[in-house]
């Protein structure tokens, strides 16, 4: 049988992981206090219901320990998802992923059981700042504490020449995983491939050394 | 001169962007109309000021029109945002990025001139929905409306065999493009490197070919 997702706080962030989710094919349940926000998600989820998570009987009466995965998209109030946490894992719920305000949040979701904390506004905030830093950079992922992938426009001194002798390799140890050329993407780009006016480099490397590409880009 | 940038809305994306950039040593002004939020901001910004970014007198003062890129990063007050937005591009800001609440936030802000939009919750959302469909996927990132990088977790299938012989590219037509390895990463695979148990591929591909992938995981 297909997976079951159940999403706890139909805000801007459940709504997007309840409705991708939807779109896959999965069957999702959406869950929120708020009466409109349930009339807005009956588009996008299986079910949408109007509960409180921090009842644990409204939740047992939905029967969410049947559920695969629930995600617990609460924001501001800190307590109630903590709250609704604790109830999923007393009701023996497997998977728990929880959204986080802060790290201190995210510490006592985790000693409380919740499988996954995310921290969608935090990881975005250092995503959107590093595209910040120069126009070229289109993009920025962390890919581990130590290495990032970046996406970076070829600049003047990249333009017309081979992979190879653009020195990205050499020059700031990165490598080019990528070429993005408008709708196509050549994803085993050879050392002679030569850069083209408008393309678009995906480089992977440590944090340091795309720091010093992307401030010379 | 380094770059100067100016954050107006200091909830949590406002603070990561802010403080994501003052750590990689840009200068970097937070506004907000909390005192609260200011105090807090003090730490991680270069000067941290209460006002009300509606108020284009109170930008003016600020010498706004100085930096060189701006972030509105205010959230429920749609209203705030959009006004806000109008005067900065009145006053001659180069580069403004907003946040947007939803995609008709999102075009209104377009067309009164923001540089960039962005929707942090949204983004995060549809990553963390990837994330969940296996508990083999730990990552997925859309890197244009076609193609997208996942890293999944390699498999019993894959375990001990060469990347060849996994028929990735094959049976997917998907490239793997780099191999986590405990603190490790690999970020020129060969055809004949050895898949280890615990490793982690990631792997670029058409979304139809990764969401295959995705579901055999
Ligand atoms: N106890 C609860 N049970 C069910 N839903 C709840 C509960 N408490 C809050 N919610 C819902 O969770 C949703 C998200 O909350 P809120 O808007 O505070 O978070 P947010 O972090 O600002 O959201 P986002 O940034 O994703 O838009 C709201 O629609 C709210 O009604
Ligand atoms: N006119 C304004 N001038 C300056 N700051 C403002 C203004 N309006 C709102 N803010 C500030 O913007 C910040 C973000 O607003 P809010 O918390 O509604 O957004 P949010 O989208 O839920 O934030 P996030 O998800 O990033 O935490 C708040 O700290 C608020 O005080
Ligand atoms: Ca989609
Ligand atoms: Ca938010
Ligand atoms: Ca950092
Ligand atoms: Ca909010």
């Amino acid at each position: 049988m297909a997976k079951q997702y159940a999403v706890i706080g139909m805000g801007r962030f459940g709504t997007s992981v309840a409705s991708e989710l939807y779109e896959m094919g999965y069957e999702v349940l959406g869950i929120d206090t708020n009466e409109d926000k349930i009339q807005d998600a009956v588009d996008f989820v299986t079910h949408a219901v109007t509960a409180d998570s921090t009842d644990d009987n409204a939740l047992k009466a939905l029967g969410i320990r049947n559920f695969d995965v629930v995600v617990v998209a609460i924001g501001a109030d800190i307590q109630a998802s903590i709250l609704t946490t604790l109830i999923l894992k007393e009701l023996g719920v497997k998977k728990i992923v929880v959204k986080a305000q802060n790290e201190l949040h995210g510490k006592v979701l985790t000693k409380i059981g919740a499988d996954k904390v995310v921290y969608p506004e935090r990881d975005m905030g250092i995503r959107v700042a590093h595209n910040l830093i120069s126009p070229n950079i289109l993009d920025y992922i962390e890919l581990s504490p130590e290495y990032s992938m970046i996406e970076i426009v070829a600049n003047h001194k990249m333009v017309g020449k081979t992979l190879q002798e653009t020195d990205i390799r050499k020059k700031y140890g990165c490598t080019v995983m990528a070429i993005k050329r408008g709708e196509d993407i050549n994803i085993s780009p050879l050392a002679n491939d030569r850069i083209d006016q408008g393309d678009i480099l995906v480089v992977i490397g440590k944090n340091d050394d795309l720091q010093t590409l992307e401030e010379e880009a």
